[in-house]
C-alpha cells in the first residue's frame, strides 16, 4: 500500500510587520498510518483568523495559545474535512468533522484529545441543514464568540446603544446583527468605503462608520449623541480610546481582541481613568470560555440564517498555497466577513 | 450684630506637576447669614484626598467631579463640623455633621442639596461611639470605597489571593484589612521602607512590597507564585501592568483610581490584551455609586474598629493654612493612612 501524502503550510520565520508570502513554505508531508484512536481527515475548508497573527511571533501573549513553531505544520487552526480512515468507533468514513490541525490537506487527528479549549477537539458535524464551512463561522467559534461577548460579557438588555468595531469582519458582522436582532440600536465601524457600503446595503446598518474617512470620536458624537451603553471591541488602540470617551456611566465593554495592535507594539488606552469616573466594566473573554453556550448559538443563529435574518459572508481563497495570501489580505483589512481557504 | 468671618483656601492657579504652596492662597471670607433651609457649620476636620489632584487641572476627566475654580473657595471637599446656626428643622445647634464645603473654617450649607453623589450632602452624624473624623475615613467615603471595591466589584469570595496597591493609604489600608478579615490572602504594596514597616508591624501584613525597592513583577512572582485572583488598583500605570501580568485566568481588577498618573500625561497599560487572553474583568467604580452599602459598612467596619481588628491611622496637619502642604505631602507619598487637616 502506497503511503498518503498531502501538502502543508509551515512558517519559515516570524513576520516582521506585514504578513508576506516569504515567511511561509508549502511542503509535501507523508501522512502516517493512523494508530488506534486516530482518524485521518481530508480537509475541505481551513480557517483564517486574526488570532493567528498573535501566534506568528516569538512573544505570543501569556494565557493565549502558544506561538507556532518554525519549520513544522501549524497546529491549532480550525478546519473542516471528511473522514478518510477511522480507527475510533465514534467516527466513520465520510463523516464531516472539525478539528484543529489545519493549514494542510490531510490531517491525522487524535479523537479524544481536547484542542483549542474544546473548540477544536475532533467533532462530528450535522451538515443536513448547513453548509459545512458555517461551522467555521456562525455555527462555530465565530458565532460563539459574538454571542458570548454580547450576552455573557456585555449583558445586553435590549434598548442599548451598542457599537461593534470590525463590523465587516466575521465576528463583528455576527455580533452587530445579533445585537440588532435582539432589539438594540447598533453602530458599526470598518475601514473602507467598500466595507461601509456592504454594511449599509447588504446588512442594513444605517449607522455605519468608516474610521479612516473621519475620526471615530466625531462619528460617534453624531451617531450616538447620548453615548454608548456597550462597546464590542475587536480592534483595541484608538478604537478603544474613542469608546472610553463615548461610554455612558455604567457602560460595558466586551474585550474580544485588538487587531490594530497584533503587528505592532501595543500601547494602552491613555484615557482608562474614565473607567473609574464613569464606572465602566471592561471584560475580556474568549469563545472557548463559553462552550456551554454553543448549542444555543447553533439553534438561534442557525434559525436566523435559514430565515434570512442573519447575513453571512465569506471571502474564499482557493487552494492551500493561498493561505498566507488570505491571511495577509485579512490582516490588511481587504476581506469581508469570514476569510476561508477552500482546499 | 457683627457678621461672621472665616478663612478659606483658594487656588490661584493650577499646579504644573508637584503641588506647591504658591498655587494657593488663604483668604478671609465674610460668611453670609443663612437663608431658610441653610445651616452654618464651624468645621473641625477637612479631608485631603487623591481625587482633589484630578480637580486641580483645567482638564478634569469627563464623568468625574468638575475642576475647581480659580480664585474662589474649593467646593466639593468632605468636611466634619458642628452646627453653629440652623435654619433647617432637621439640624440643631451643636449637631456634628458632614458636608462638602471644605477647606474653610466656616461653611453655609444648603441642607437639602445633594453633594458628591450623595456622599457630601449635609448629614447628621452619630458620634456617641465614634471619633467624628472617622466619618472622613472608615465610616464614610473611604470605608465605602474600600468595601464596595472588594465586595461589589471584585466579588471577593474568600480564599482569593488579593493584591491591594497604595496599601498604606486611607482606602488601601482599609481594603487590605477588610479583604483579610473576610478570609483572603492579601499582598500590599507601598513606596517607602517606613510604610512597609508600618504595614508589617502595625497591620501585620507579612506580604508587604516596596515598589521602589524592587520591581513589582519580581515581588509578585515571589509572594504570589500562583498568581492573583483580585487586584485593587489605586495607582494605575506600572502597577496595573504588573497586575495584568500576574492575574490568574478569570481574575478581577477593581479600578479605584490611578494616583501615579494624576499629575502626568497618563499612558495606558501596554499589556491590556492579557484581559482577553486570560478572560479578566476590569471594573471601575466609585464609592458614591454604592451609597446603599453605607449602613453595612458602618456596622461592619465600626464593629471591627471597636474590636481592634481594624487599624485606622491618620496623618494630621493642624490649621487650615496647612491644607496645601498636607495635599502635597500626600501626593508625594509621605503620609500614612488618611491625611486630614484639623481646624
Amino acid at each position: 500500500m502506497t503511503s498518503l501524502h498531502g501538502r502543508a503550510v509551515q512558517l519559515t520565520r516570524y513576520p516582521d510587520g506585514a504578513i508576506t508570502p516569504e515567511c511561509f513554505e508549502v511542503v509535501d508531508v507523508e501522512v502516517p498510518s493512523p494508530r488506534a484512536g486516530q482518524v485521518v481527515v481530508r480537509n475541505s475548508w481551513t480557517s483564517v483568523d486574526p488570532g493567528l497573527l498573535l501566534r506568528m511571533s516569538a512573544r505570543a501573549p501569556a494565557g493565549y495559545f502558544a506561538a507556532f513553531p518554525l519549520g513544522r505544520p501549524l497546529d491549532g487552526i480550525l478546519t473542516i474535512g471528511e473522514v478518510l480512515e477511522s480507527r475510533h468507533e465514534g467516527f466513520d468514513v465520510g463523516d464531516t468533522v472539525w478539528h484543529a490541525s489545519g493549514w494542510r490537506e490531510l490531517s491525522v487527528v487524535d479523537a479524544d484529545v481536547e484542542q483549542l479549549g474544546g473548540l477544536g477537539t475532533l467533532t462530528k458535524l450535522d451538515v443536513s441543514e448547513s453548509e459545512p464551512q458555517w461551522y467555521l463561522g456562525p455555527l462555530g467559534g465565530m458565532g460563539l464568540t459574538a454571542y458570548a461577548g454580547l450576552h455573557v460579557v456585555a449583558a445586553l438588555r435590549g434598548g442599548d446603544t451598542v457599537w461593534v468595531s470590525a463590523g465587516a469582519g466575521a465576528v463583528g458582522s455576527l455580533a452587530a446583527q445579533i445585537a440588532r436582532n435582539v432589539g438594540n440600536t447598533v453602530l458599526v465601524s470598518t475601514g473602507s468605503p467598500h466595507k461601509v457600503a456592504w454594511l449599509r446595503e447588504e446588512l442594513g446598518f444605517d449607522l455605519a462608520m468608516d474610521y479612516r474617512a473621519r475620526p471615530l470620536r466625531d462619528s460617534l458624537a453624531e451617531l450616538a449623541p447620548s453615548g454608548l451603553d456597550v462597546y464590542f471591541d475587536s480592534v483595541g488602540g484608538d478604537h478603544l480610546e474613542a469608546a472610553l470617551d463615548a461610554m455612558r456611566r455604567g457602560g460595558r465593554i466586551a474585550l474580544c481582541g485588538s487587531i490594530s495592535e497584533y503587528q505592532t507594539d501595543p500601547r494602552g488606552p491613555g484615557n482608562l481613568f474614565l473607567a473609574v469616573s464613569k464606572e465602566l466594566t471592561l471584560r475580556g473573554f474568549r469563545g472557548s470560555g463559553n462552550l456551554g453556550l454553543l448549542p444555543e448559538v447553533r439553534r438561534r443563529l442557525g434559525g436566523w440564517l435559514r430565515a434570512g435574518s442573519l447575513v453571512w459572508r465569506e471571502t474564499v481563497f482557493d487552494g492551500l498555497a493561498n493561505a498566507p495570501l488570505a491571511l495577509g489580505e485579512m490582516a490588511a483589512g481587504r476581506t469581508i466577513g469570514k476569510t476561508l481557504v477552500r482546499l
